[in-house]
């Protein structure tokens, strides 16, 4: 053994016992949820129920957008030379990277800059907003995570900021977000609600995780849609079609409530 | 646009308004869990509640299982080259094929037509699992799903099934499922237990998952755990190490549990 | 080291030593083409010169064919998403299967069985070819490597046939090939002729190597391609545009000759 | 056609034509070998005889290093779980990055950066070379391509260098190589050849080829061997073993020799 013995903190394995930062597996299964056991695995210990609501609500928000973003037609793409399932999901989840996902670790690290600067200067956070904002159109910088080619005001990133607020986890970078929106606003003249990167990339940043993890936690939501786009591939269409990337049409349910 | 128009049933993206199988993502958000969109994304149709925890359940039964398996393996060693992390978490994914994890497919595969034969037959589990179970050792088959190198009698099966009781879904695979260990037992005089791979097959059939789904739910499961994996290798290790797949240790916290 | 040393004669490694299979490489490096570098390292031993030349010629063959097959389309695509040369050459490679590139595994196996057929009942080629071809004809079955959705008579095929008349390698595997067409028209009406994959699936039959390595040599030929079109998305596009698989042009320059 | 019709300069397909920057394959197989191919492809133009066997003999280079790299253990971890050949090989290209063969690239820039620093001051390459081997010593940097860990002088880069010289294309960029492996040696008192990676820079300087692409030189080469290694895993081992990384024998063809 060149290299001795390497460590690992994530999960024990035993002969009848698998436990993950020290819950047993079989204990945690029914009592918490899939985003639960994503926040403890990724951060070490358990959300308060409130939190790990959150982000089962993050994980939901980016499931899927359907057929158009690169990461789906890849996985389609992919599927349709015959890889199997897994291979496919893999062709789409690699291509989620820095201009695919990308924004949620860039706004976080505009938005941890951002609240560092407004401490260090004992700003509050529209003077901070500002003064960065009137930066970032000096040097010409697109801030991430703010505008969206379909959506002009995505009703997901409201929604997550409704339920940190209810987790009481809505603090000074979701506050931070939505000053620099209206900096933003100010100083250019357009009004770019958050997107859904944007949001998420707040509510990380409330929740305390790194920014290299935003396009982790956007993979592990989308990995769910991408196996429902390669599955419809496979079971829908012929191998080795042309996909058109914009050609394609809704033929599912009907829109419908919970309520209903 | 030589092909036409392409259809798809999954999502229909409007301005500011998403929405999967005809539910908007923002309603559902903060209402259901991440196991009960994956069940709506991949079926079509919402979960009663207990079986939505049924499988929010069943993604947190094969989160991670260490750092020994091949996916653990490939994810890190991609990792330590110098890959992005979703390049990292997409090699751990496409390892997990016919020999790591496929073992859900193929026992999936056994239960359906083990269920279909006794049906023929008119026979009852038992029945039908001896006649098979004679049938498979003469031929030198070995059922998937049944037995485990680490693990002698896995308590993730166990709660799975009692979950599934719960949920008002423990049919006929989960009672084939059992047939087939007792019947294996009595042929080989091996008691190989259900594992972790077989009680996930059986509860998928229960809840109507074709087999070819039976990896999508592995890798929903475990991408989780490969982002994990590659956040630790890259903060914690240097690059190009050589990753030894037997010598490392558990260096985490100690066992704990919920109720504590 | 719970599993004791493992074996592999590939490569040996010593200092200021690289040796494939028993040749160091700085004594290979200008004294041999890659394509006798690709034959000696899958098959063990260097190939006579215009064997070599007619592995370089094979791997020439499939270099690229454009931008609409799915191996180039899922490249650009993971490559529009942000990700490094290299994921998206992989995403490419990956696209490579049973679908893309896996008639000349398929082929191989038909010509194999066909030539074994002929042996087994002393027939000559084109017998053993029309009592086959009857026989698919009756089953449904379309054999792979003939036939082109874009090319009714590849040049590609018949070079390489010519370049392995030259070697001395045009042997009964080649025969069989001919045969099978000229056995398909009479039996189905159509001309088909062997594209690049049946082309490349003869001459891999000739040269002795599994069909197991079909989508392997294809997969070496394609890298380069796939390379280049890469580099293309990245330097001449902008991230994130949606690729459609038809509408492209060629803009390079005017067809010219070697002669010229 | 939202975004209208896109060009591409590398391969025209018309029926019974197949054209890569404007030559004919079937005219070019036979006549070019495939590292001719590749400089035509990635380059737009056919290479002088001279330096397309130059070309050969970098990809022959770095065709394989054993089963100790990063990429080859990838691959061999990704088809122990079983997955196809062509999914293999992209788990091992994909991880090929910038801590694997990013070498190249890294050095590459370097010796352009010297370059350009020797002209802009009037230098000669050792001044030149001094000045920043002092600036980098002061900065603690570590130049890529100069070292190795296994091999101490690294015959390969020997070999490029004396083809380089054939070819009539060692210039600058070769000449600075050696400059800065003199000025290293002054500045830190280690005398650290240039590596294989440092090799293929200088040469790929030398030929014109932007520093992006070391990386697809090094994934085209290095694609043959981990064909070979997924295959002998595939064909040698049983699925799912722990591959240890350093626990390994070769046990191919003894050493010998083009001459014997």
């Amino acid at each position: 053994m060149a290299e001795g013995t390497w460590k690992t903190a994530i999960t024990k394995i035993e002969p009848n016992k698998v436990a993950v930062r020290g819950y047993r597996i079989d204990e945690l299964m029914g009592r918490i949820s899939f985003g639960e056991m994503a926040y403890l695995i990724l951060k070490g210990e358990l959300p308060p129920p409130a939190v790990g609501k959150l982000v089962d609500a993050m994980l939901v928000s980016s499931v899927d957008h359907g057929a158009t973003p690169p990461s789906a037609l890849a996985a389609r793409t992919v599927a349709s030379g015959g890889a199997p399932l897994t291979t496919a999901i893999a062709g789409g989840i690699m291509t989620i990277n820095r201009h695919h996902g990308g924004a949620i670790e860039e706004c976080m690290r505009v938005l941890l800059a951002l609240v560092a600067f407004k401490h260090e200067k004992g700003y509050d956070a529209i003077t901070a907003a500002r003064e960065k904002a009137a930066e970032f159109k000096a040097r010409g910088i697109r801030v991430s995570g703010y505008g969206h080619r379909v959506h002009s005001d995505d009703p997901r990133t409201r929604r997550l900021f409704e339920l940190a607020a209810e987790a009481g986890v809505a603090g000074e970078y979701i506050e931070m977000g939505q000053a620099l929106r209206q900096a933003i606003k100010e100083t250019s003249g357009k009004d770019l609600p958050m997107n859904v990167d944007g949001g998420m990339a707040a509510v990380l940043c409330e929740l305390g995780f790194p920014p290299e993890l935003g396009n982790g936690f956007f993979a592990i939501s989308r990995t769910v849609g991408l196996t429902a786009q390669v599955y419809e591939e496979i079971t829908r269409e012929r191998p080795m079609r042309r996909i058109d990337p914009v050609a394609h049409e809704y033929d599912g349910p009907p829109e419908r409530s919970l309520n209903a």
